[in-house]
């Protein structure tokens, strides 16, 4: 059950009514974030909601008996846009494209990115500064440093800043100098990174988890909802099964199911869905088509000289070409009537 | 190692060519098809092609190193044509839809899928006659008689009938009434019955295993091929992993992945590779994207009361915006510059 | 819904028993095997058993809300015993060894492998004749050749026999010169091949199919039970994962469950389930330990010279240890009081 | 490439080793644990060992081709023991018994807890205090006022704790409290909390992640090994698969690959592992045939009334069963000849 509150309810009005889902035998959550205040009311016993309607402070109710409750598109239809300013947003009906390196390597990487981007109007950049590697020995990223540089390059650009956070104490250092903070599939359930997102007011992309559910997916963006935060983006990059041709198996089921039942964008990642550079461009078309808002896909000058994910990334002609070809599908799809 | 041998290569020829080949430390066997004759040779000793490109009788020589030979681009490079007659057929350039419902109910039912078919343009016809049901009390099908009926009407319409074998003896008595055998997902692996199905002159198409792998998928098509029948086409349905917010998981990364690695066209069901019937349409069109040459789905006048699979299946309204939608993308897929 | 009827029912109160049945929404079909005569009702409807259970005929009638029905413990409480014949069987409260190699290979190899089970004194010998083979160009097995040379060797020795069945004309051929039908885990949902051996009166090994589930396998054995033949074992063999450091992923949790599920014994094969020799005895104790009526293990007497899955095979004298630890683990089992 | 240091290398001489390795085409990283110190070379040349094990400093050097280095058997052929205090420990040779509730939950609770181990000669005892829920409105544990108060009579009852840790502020904390610090499966992958615990002097036992491989499982370890720490545990708890007739499928493969692959102790907890009280026993037993060096499950007065994971907790009558039943089945597996 989700409680929707007036802004002008009194203190004295919200204990009463939380006092009051108590006695109906719900455990009573108050969520407030940046857009709203919430009463969520987790419980199974029958309820009359008219009873509660009445009641003065609320302005609407919802019954939601999915785990997740804010996320979901049963008390919110109208999908959420994602606001990055300077016009530049992620959201159902649009079409977002984001690209860039796996890692950030170098001052001069990043300008040849850049210059890529602009060239083919892309304004949202991703690049790893904190990698997340499965050996202790592996190049772990150029930390803040490497942000800072990024920072300044993207903002006389105009471009926007997307990339992983790890742990709890770099959100704040990175605050200043992201646009949309990355949670990675192997921290989809890394639940203090996410109650800490949910203080923040940056947007957040959360990647299924390696084998995650949908399900999982869409609680752990509760979490980061539940926290304060509702700038929210899932994203789609391939789950681990029992093939191994490709990397990860694209799950693009995930697009139209995560559609359906959240107000939040979709991103699919077909980078590391597939893992295999030449079939990158036919698994981002195809997300297209599954109806994601977005396409985030790693491109570099020289992917055979990348620090990471060489294999899986474009080089900048097969980006230019990627991009138009998906604004391409994307306009064919909105003329097509689909969920 | 694949041998094409030329067609007037006399029998004291070949014999002493497989004799040279044994010695070579390869074990080989010949195959025959309704198009060509071949020489496999299984072996790893290195070996000079050249020395046996010089002996007369034969054509061509390869060296493949998968474990699927024949099916393999490596040695034939241009893409097969399924021929279906009629002007009907399955290839690479095109794209084949493919209709139908899930089993076949009765004569009135028929009729209505064709009358619909032909409304659209749609030439290929699916339906079940023969049903594997995992329990043994569930409806198996109308059998025999059903295909009678069937074939009747599809002949007269001009219509290719696709349709489930499911053991070796049905193979005689379906014959003459169907275009394309279809091996289904629980037998992909029933390797008599792909023996048997490599003598017969008719096309097969076989649907990847429950599980299978993309190389099992191929391996079995080589079980046909090398029974002695070309005719073959590959279909993608999903596979099982563990999540189960749809029935099974479209894995269309195999859709480039066995495009590039075998000559035969590619269809997508994504009726059971989401199993959902309001996002069977962006599976469809994602699958066209991923570059299949063909797809498969399942339409019935009225979805609710199909005997079979009536939760993924199309009414013939959205089955005719489907069909639009699928030749409206694979029309701008044709002009992009993909693999 | 069983119905189990007296041997004495009539025609007619049989015929009215089903008509009564379906008047109550219940689709019935009558399964005779070589115990019983049973009526399965299957349907939704709330009943009152009482009803049913007044009239003559019957002897007594069960709910079960399975799938499956007849191997269902739920209304055969006492375990199944699968008596092959000169007191060699396979039950719950007995522990049977089952060993012999992967693939027969020749009349000498067959005398060693006796020769060998004759000292540990194990009665039950497996082998493969028909050998599936997800190549066409692979060893595919001595065939009928082959198993008569073993049969004879076997019925002097006093061994009884457990070989692979891969299609239906295989059946009749290999009745008489087998005590236990295998169906492979390729097979397990080849409904055709499950139906035929329902027929027979020899006892069907069931495997797990490479990604099957517990239910699935349960369905399996109910074909067969419902086909008319109760004398049914079950056997896990390791399913397909992610996981690629060993063969298979070999599920000892299906072994509780199943029995706790089916009164049908259950096997363990360790060989399949790991696929690394060294580590066979420990999981085959393992097996023990998780409740199986029996260990099913590869055994040649020069494993890295046999035909096929050397790698997993036992040598004699590891076979010999491993015969006696399964024993003694086994003899400590019953002093538990487990499920 | 692992090369052990004496301990009184000079710094000069270090230097010039690493020097030297670099030099080779390694990349080197040093790393120093409670208990030794090492060079770690990363890279593919060819490489003459004898060359390096002539210089002055140097007691050991191995090559190790894994991508884990220091927690495997190539270098440490000898297993590591555990030491927790007071004569207990978790080693190779003898069997751990770790026990306990799934969340703490009052004082009382506890003691009667610790009152059961007492009387049955368990002591280390699990139970979580941060618990991670998918859900963010689900009871998230006592935290570090539980931890206190478990602390205390854990001391006074010479009982060693084991817990989750979830987050790096959480180290400090809960350092002076607990005896093993556990890294659910959620975080096997969380690299900061791995490199934070390599910093600190308590135990960690590392559950292999909700769909981690077993090499993943060793990388992992290793993260916390490089950090300094070589007190480390590694846990087979289930893994995800398309199976969900149990919680997890515990793969028990896992416990001979590890012991052959890692001189570290491995743990099997069979409650995670098959999620379903009555089997709880068959598969921890099932567990020290398979080779693990010790068992956790939980147990709980009540379970019915546990505020999480009743239904795969034990009451404390089973838990003496299966204690006594543990040590039984470790004692019959201490005669065989096994790996």
């Amino acid at each position: 059950m989700i409680i929707q509150l007036n802004q002008d309810i009194s203190n004295t009005q919200k204990a009463a009514l939380m006092d009051q889902i108590n006695h109906m035998g719900y455990k009573v959550t108050e969520v407030k974030t940046q857009v709203g205040d919430y009463l969520i009311g987790i419980g199974k016993a029958a309820i009359d909601i008219r009873k509660i309607g009445l009641l003065n402070g609320i302005q609407d109710i919802h019954i939601v008996s999915d785990e997740y409750k804010l996320v979901s598109k049963k008390w919110k239809v109208k999908p959420t846009r994602i606001d990055l300013g300077d016009g530049i947003g992620i959201e159902d009906g649009e079409m977002a494209i984001i690209t860039g390196p796996c890692s950030i390597e170098s001052e001069e990487q990043i300008a040849k990115v850049i210059g890529h981007m602009k060239e083919n109007q892309i304004s949202l950049m991703r690049g790893g500064v904190f990698k997340p590697r499965s050996s202790p020995y592996a190049f772990r990223g150029l930390g803040m440093e490497g942000l800072k540089i990024w920072y300044q390059q993207a903002r006389e650009a105009g471009i926007k800043i997307v990339t992983e956070v790890m742990q709890v104490s770099q959100i704040e250092e990175m605050h200043d100098y992201i646009d949309v903070f990355q949670v990675g599939a192997r921290n989809t359930q890394n639940f203090n990174l996410l109650d800490e997102l949910g203080k923040v007011d940056k947007a957040v992309m959360i990647k299924r988890g390696i084998s995650g559910t949908i399900e999982e997916l869409l609680q752990s963006a509760e979490y980061v909802f539940s926290g304060g935060n509702e700038k929210l983006i899932l994203c789609e990059r391939g789950i681990r099964t029992y093939e191994k041709a490709s990397r990860n198996t694209l799950d693009l089921n995930a697009v139209p199911i995560l559609k359906a039942k959240s107000h939040l964008p979709v991103v699919v990642d077909p980078s590391h869905g597939i893992g295999i550079r030449e079939f990158v461009p036919q698994m981002a078309l195809a997300g297209v088509m599954a109806g994601a808002d977005g396409i985030i896909y790693e491109s570099h000058e020289n992917p055979d000289k990348a620090y990471s994910d060489g294999q899986q990334t474009l080089n900048f002609a097969q980006s230019a070409l990627l991009a138009d070809q998906i604004r391409k599908t994307f306009a064919l799809r909105k003329t097509f009537d689909l969920l």
